[in-house]
């Protein structure tokens, strides 16, 4: 499995809502860093970090017009988010994301560059 | 020249503050989108949208630790992109952005993704 089917593979764990899936893709030692704010470090605390959020989704699509892997084995993406919560409410978000594997494929970085005002400002409750 | 190679001279361009050479590698309807703002159309509203940037500038250096290209010619980078300012004031943005050319060579759609306030709370003035 290639780098680009591995994040594809990680892109289609969200859009089941599949926590264990996206967890069990990670390195123990994972840094997943939304770049606007603090980095999340480790499995578990992935999973503190997301579990909420996808609980509340009813709907997740994430829209990948563009993915590439350099030739150290890093994946760029361009991506359009789309979360939908109950009641209609919908979020969308513009985001650039970098996922970088480790020897036995697991994910061991992933930056997302998005802007946060545009984050927080579809937030439900927000 | 590769596309990569195409995105890697338009980057020295910045990094020598050359804006005729920025202006002259966009193609005339190029669409220049800092995602968070309005996108900048045409090659001389680029300039107009950043020549006063570079001029305010004294030093420019675009860190890429990725990029990549993908099957359809895109090219996505990672990037941290150094403004120095008179008086020792920088500007560091952590972004990553998509470039598309033409069948001639020249940029079409630049989309860069970043947050908004990271960039205007280092705004020289801001």
């Amino acid at each position: 499995m290639s780098n680009i089917e591995r994040t594809r593979a990680f892109i289609a764990a969200w859009e089941r809502k599949d926590v264990d899936a996206i967890v069990d893709a990670c390195a123990k030692n994972v840094v997943y860093h939304n770049i606007p704010m603090e980095p999340v470090r480790g499995r578990e605390a992935v999973r503190t970090a997301i579990a909420p959020f996808l609980q509340m989704a009813e709907r997740v699509v994430w829209e990948t017009p563009h993915i590439a892997e350099t030739d150290s084995g890093a994946v760029l993406t361009e991506r359009v988010d789309h979360f939908h919560f109950p009641g209609g409410r919908t979020m969308t978000i513009r985001v650039m994301g970098t996922f970088e594997f480790d020897a036995d494929g697991k994910l061991t970085e992933w930056r997302d560059y998005f802007d946060l005002a545009e984050f927080q400002s579809q937030m439900p409750g927000g």
